[in-house]
């Protein structure tokens, strides 16, 4: 099994929001698709160990924001930058209530649809929700950033797939690397965790092989779950 | 609810196969996601009415190939033109058996996976496989096709999203389009049907309006189901 394969998938980049008792989260996924055009559903795939899970679960709704090729990195940051249980994910950003409840982006959004529940299931570390579109409106003109073109021209700041790639290939001749040294790369984002340099702002030290980490522990960049991680090296 | 919205999602396109009796079968798709990574699953949403879908759920496995951007209209149109009931889709084709059993398409793939059926839900005219990977390998270095990609490049023969949206603009001032002659756009291949010239091939005589068209008829481009139309006029 080359894990390769699973870079080669393609996808567009979403904030999925959803409500519980007046509060609002949202996050950063790549994991949506429709199923059926009549009536209009979707599937989504969202980490059990994510607040964004807890209040679909709750409220039975949920908003999918899509996200525009300008959208800056930042504001990624701001929807992924520590998890939701600390942080007023909403409190800095132009949104609205949607028809559902669900929080609609009212910047950096090319389109927005909102759905409730109609079934769920359980799938290994994540949650498959399946919604009924309730509303679904376009925010503006401009082109959906897909996940491809964020690897590609947000590599400044975050690496490359193809990047991550070579380093796969310099080492397949047969290097050893001590799994203390192992780098990780967050599949959403592509931030990539280096135990050398370890997360101290989120309390973990320089030197913390990536198994050592908590499982709580997020993505500092886009916010989610360890198991979205892959080995790269 | 705008439709267009829709439209916005972002998808690679690929080949689904799957296996019974000895026999396979497979069919053009935009949509499947990966779930989780450790174990690797993926999700995927089949018509239906498609016999892509009476496979899997006999054996139980499916295939997913990565089409590339190189990928030939006509290679797309041998798996979709006309329904795999009367046609043997892989006798033309360079395949293998997988693991699984599954066809592994050896030409215009950039990579594939292949999965055992884990678990089966039925959402109004689509049923989502969710599928645990039991192998992943790149067959090719070639970059992959997306969804936008071959709206875009491929509007010599299908129309692209964009020029439809133009037509909607056109018509939003208050025209009525008489239902008879209403224009639907295939979701999945962007052939639009069009009462004016019917479906000769597949013995729709011209004049036959869109409802009219009976329920097992399929797209003849890329052969997926009748609800996978949209309106654009």
């Amino acid at each position: 099994m080359d894990n390769k394969v699973f870079y080669k998938l393609s996808y567009g980049l979403y904030i999925i929001g959803s409500t519980q008792e007046g509060k609002f989260n949202g996050q950063i996924a790549n994991t949506v698709f429709q199923i059926s055009s009549n009536p209009q559903t979707v599937a989504i795939s969202i980490n059990k160990n994510n607040l964004t899970n807890e209040f679909i679960k709750a409220s039975k709704v949920f908003s999918v924001s899509i996200l525009p090729k300008t959208v800056p990195l930042d504001f990624i940051g701001r929807f992924g930058f520590k998890s939701g249980r600390n942080n007023a994910k909403y409190e800095t950003v132009s949104f609205k209530e949607g028809v559902t409840g669900a929080p609609i982006l009212l910047e950096n959004s090319v389109a927005y649809l909102e759905a409730e529940v109609v079934d769920i299931l359980e799938v290994e570390t994540h949650t498959l929700f399946i919604g009924k579109v309730k509303n679904a409106e376009l925010v503006s003109n401009e082109e959906p950033m897909t996940y491809a073109y964020y690897h590609q021209v947000k590599n400044g700041t975050a690496p490359s797939v193809s990047s991550n790639t070579k380093k796969d290939e310099n080492t397949a001749s047969g290097t050893t690397v001590d799994d203390k040294l192992k780098k990780y790369e967050c599949s959403i984002c592509g931030y990539v965790y280096d135990p050398a340099k370890g997360d101290p702002d989120s309390g973990i030290a320089p030197g913390t092989a990536f198994a050592d980490i908590p499982e709580d522990w997020v993505c500092p960049i886009c916010g989610v779950a360890k198991s979205q991680f892959t080995e790269i090296n």
